[in-house]
């Protein structure tokens, strides 16, 4: 039963810390058996560019086809020469928020359907495939895996909650409910008729959901400590630290990006926080347990649908 | 079998509308079949007082034990007195924060132990039966029902979020993810080892989850529109027009506490929300299923379980 286990994760010690966990937890009861996944660069791939940016690109693109004089706008002048200089010049965060605005008084509905066609069109620019398979092979084998142990599979991502509900189901086989990411605020309105309408904001509530933020947004919206939690940069150091705070098992998964054949090669880190030291050095430090895509898995892509919650 | 369906609830233009609506659905998308149900006073009886009220003053009485010094603040002492001219003179808001202030520091886990330990002994102090048997039997057998039918079932609260995940699951099988309330915020500390911990603090995050409130925490939580929504007072209003809102099947349940043998004879309000017309005229005049608890439910409470979720 074991060779049928993960088949898609070499043999070793990373495996091995695996399975020993998943044996571990199942005497654990139910109600603990959480697990928190981060999405860019540790469900699927984030290079050279994350989705979500790509999709908020391809979404400018468009608005500029029906109002040209967008494009004269200095954050989507940046953006559309691509002209990296330019953007870390205006600020990043000026720069999203203007990407952001595209979308204000949106439905949910709408953005979503949005996203949608951008993901069933989208190919990934070197990868030679979809963009909806850059998701991990081995990531999708051990979500299915908890999920036959009867745990919760939530994503917890600094990307956008609405961009990544609207692709979770499809990608991962992960409700609405059980995404938690950096959350745009809603405006509730009345339409003609008198019904109420919900509208998306451009204002971002609370804080980018990295870093300590995920811990709390985990407890807020999850209403539990996780003890398998995967990441792959500095944004996810307490969330894998929380997974491991327990005296029962607990799991901190890190996945290093060294494989230059079959993926890409980079120290990854995060967008939104300030690092003193690779986060590979942290995880080896506390005890986590490092992914290798080039040492441990036998396949990095898979086209296997993930199965529906 | 339509005989079998919802044992509890009486024959009649309630059942019939429910039912309809039970077989409307099954041509929607699973995605879009979410039901939310307020908890006070349509899941459980909120009379004479919230429960997690009469928590609250247990609490207090136990740290006055502990301190007895505590007991001369002005806000315990009004609650200790059940004095409730001294409790509207010193506001309602005020009360509140120093009783939620008790727990300021606490986990969510001692939080949760709290919570469940208080519904494990607490008895209703008129209806002779255990809290957690004034629980309705009807509402138990929708649930059921609907999850039968691929929905996912969530509780949408004025109460606190953790108060009512600490025991949604098993008064209703729904597990934490799916319990949206008034949320005290969180601060994210660390323990002698360095370890991540997790407190509760003092500070309510977010507006207090009632009216406009419960669809935007529904949409940031939950992540889409519920097509059945139930509740009993003004504060579900928006909630209940919301699930009425779309071209598709739409329902919307209001609980009309009108059997002063079994329950308790009232109109409903809200604690927070200002109210101008009786909820049940409102909902006559929107076109919502009000359901008569006299009338329509055969038996009110059930010591059955709750499926686990």
């Amino acid at each position: 039963m074991s060779a049928e286990l993960l088949p898609s994760w070499r043999t070793g010690p990373t495996r091995d810390a695996i399975v020993a966990f998943l044996d571990d937890a199942e005497r654990l009861p139910v109600e603990q058996r959480l697990a928190v996944f981060d999405n860019d660069g540790t469900l699927w791939c984030e290079r050279p560019a994350y989705v979500q940016y790509t999709f908020f690109v391809h979404a400018l693109r468009r608005a500029v086809q029906r109002e040209p004089v967008l494009a004269d706008r200095d954050e989507f002048a940046a953006v559309l020469d691509d002209d990296t200089v330019a953007i870390s010049e205006l600020g990043l965060a000026r720069v999203a928020t203007a990407l952001i605005g595209l979308f204000n008084g949106q439905t949910p509905e709408a953005f979503t359907a949005a996203a949608r066609e951008f993901l069933a069109t989208s190919r990934h620019p070197t990868l030679e495939r979809p963009t909806s398979e850059t998701r991990y092979l081995p990531m999708l084998e051990l979500i299915d895996e908890l999920r036959r142990r009867d745990f919760t599979v939530a994503v917890v991502s600094g990307g956008g909650t609405e961009f990544v509900r609207a692709l979770s189901r499809q990608l991962y086989g992960v409700p609405p409910e059980l995404v938690v990411g950096t959350l745009i605020d809603h405006r509730v309105d009345r339409d003609d008729l008198g019904r109420i309408v919900v509208r998306r904001t451009n204002v971002i509530a609370g804080p980018v959901n990295e870093a300590q933020a995920k811990v709390r947004a985990i407890q807020s919206c999850l209403g539990r400590r996780p003890i398998l939690a995967a990441g792959n940069s500095a944004g996810d150091r307490e969330m894998l630290e929380w997974a491991m705070s327990g005296d029962d098992p607990g799991l901190a998964l890190l996945v290093d990006h060294d494989d230059a054949a079959r993926e890409f090669r980079y120290q990854s880190v995060s967008g939104t926080v300030e690092e003193s030291e690779p986060i590979t050095d942290i995880g080896s430090r506390l005890g986590w347990t490092t992914v290798s895509m080039q040492r441990d898995w036998a396949e990095v892509f898979g086209d296997r649908s993930a199965e529906p919650a």
